[in-house]
C-alpha cells in the first residue's frame, strides 16, 4: 500500500480540503476520515446537508479504493448509490469505508456515516460505491 | 407552486449557498441550477469533485420535488443514485432535474449535470433521487 | 413478529415460488433465503443470470422488512441498488437480508447474495433496497 | 452493429427465454423488448413482480449495449438501480433501453418499463444500469 499516495488524495482535492474532510485512519482496504462540522456544512432544517455526507461517502470510498491499486494508476468513481437513513447532526462526522471487491478494473467500496455524536449503531447513511481503476497515463 | 419557497431552498441551505450553487429557472416538476467553478470545486485532477455534482444533483433535485408539495410539507432525500460518465470541466456548470413520479408521500426525480461548455449532448452525470414528503411539523 | 405472514410471502407471491426461491431463516430484522440452482436460471455464459440474484435480493428485503410490520401493513420496494461482485455460479443460492433501518413509513435493508460453494466470503452480490410501509387497505 | 448476436442474447439465456422476454426491435444504442404476462409474473397483490421489472430491465439492458460493441467483446452487468414508481399491472410489458454513455470499457444505460395498457407516460419503473465491456476470452 502506498499510503503517501491515499493522503495526498485529501491534500490535492481541493474540494475535500476546502470543506474540511480529513484522513483519520489508513489500512490496506479500510479507511476512516472526519470532518469537523460547521455551519457551512447545513440544511435549510440545520441537518448536516445531504452533498457533504456524499462527498464524504465518496472520497473516502475512492482513497480506500486507492490502498488497493499500483503506483501507475488511479480510481475514479464510477457512480455511487447512498441511502440517508436519518437526518444528521453533531460536531464530528465520521466516515468508514471498506473495500467490498477489489478488482483489476473494478473496485466496489461501501461507506458507512455516522458523527460521534450518534456513534456507529445509528448511522446517517450508506453507500456503495463503484470505482474504475485507470492508468495514470490515461487521465492526466 | 409556491416559488418563493423554492427559491428559498437555495438561500437557507448554507452548504449549496456556500459552494455557489444558484436557481436558474424554476417550474412545477421542472428546475434548472447553476454553479460558476472555480479551483475550489475541484479534485486531484483538476476535475469538479464528484462531490459536487452530487451536491447540485441532490439538492436541484430536492428543489423540484417542492414545486409539487403543500405548504405545510417539506421534502427529505432518502437516498439517490448518480452516474458519473466523464470528467467533467468547464466554468458553469448546470443541472437540470425534473419529476418523473410525483406522489402523496414519495417523489422520485432525475437530474442531469452538463457544463455550458460540454452542452446538453455530454452529460457530466445522472442521478435518479428519492424523495420522501413529510409534514414541517415533523421535522423542525 | 409475524412469522406466518413473512413465510406466506414466499407461497402468494407466484414468481418468487415459481422460479423456486425459499425462506431458510427468519428473524426479527434479519433473514436467510436460498434457492437450487437448475439450467432455468442462467445466463448465456451459464453463470447465474443478474435477473434472478435481483429477484432474490429484493424479495429477501421485502421479507425481512415485513418482520417489523404491524398486520394490517404491507412493504412495497419504492428501490434497490445492487452491485454484482463476480459471476455467480454453484448448486445452491443463499441470501442473508437485514434491516439497516427501521422506521414506521420507511424501511431500509441490505442483501447479500453468494453459494454454498463460494461461502460468504465471496459474495456474488450486495443489494441497497428501500421499502415503502403502507396500510393493506391501501393496496388491496 | 451485430444484431444476430444481440438477438442471440435472447434464445441463450435461459432464464429470459424461460420467463418470456422477447426482442422487439433492436437499434444502435437503443432497443425495445416486451413480455406478455401470465400469472407466473405477479407477486402476493397481483402486481407484476420486482424480480420480473429488474429482469427486463437488466437484460435489456445488457442487450442494448452489446448493440456497441465489438465481436470479441461481451458485456456484463456490473450493478444496477431501479426505481419502481408505481404498481406493475398489465397484459404486456415492454421495456425500453437506451445508451446514454458508450465507452471503451464502461456502458451505461437506462431502461424505461411500463404496459400497453399504461403507456410511456405512467412508467412502472426506470433504471441506471452500468455495464463492463469484457473480450469474450476472459469470461468462457
Amino acid at each position: 500500500m502506498n499510503k503517501e499516495k491515499v493522503l495526498a488524495l485529501f491534500e490535492d482535492a481541493n474540494f475535500i480540503k476546502g470543506i474540511g474532510i480529513q484522513p483519520v485512519r489508513v489500512k490496506e482496504g479500510a479507511l476512516k476520515t472526519k470532518l469537523n462540522i460547521t455551519s457551512f456544512h447545513l440544511q435549510q432544517h440545520q441537518f448536516i446537508h445531504a452533498g457533504v455526507i456524499s462527498a464524504i461517502a465518496d472520497h473516502s470510498a475512492g482513497a480506500v479504493a486507492t490502498t488497493l491499486i499500483d503506483d501507475d494508476e488511479e480510481v475514479l468513481t464510477v457512480e455511487f448509490k447512498i441511502n440517508f437513513l436519518r437526518p444528521a447532526t453533531g460536531n464530528t462526522l465520521f466516515c468508514d469505508s471498506k473495500v467490498i471487491r477489489g478488482g483489476r478494473t473494478i473496485i466496489v467500496a461501501e461507506s458507512e456515516v455516522y458523527s460521534k455524536e450518534s456513534g456507529k449503531g445509528k448511522l446517517f447513511a450508506k453507500a456503495l460505491v463503484t470505482l474504475a481503476v485507470v492508468k495514470k497515463s490515461k487521465i492526466l
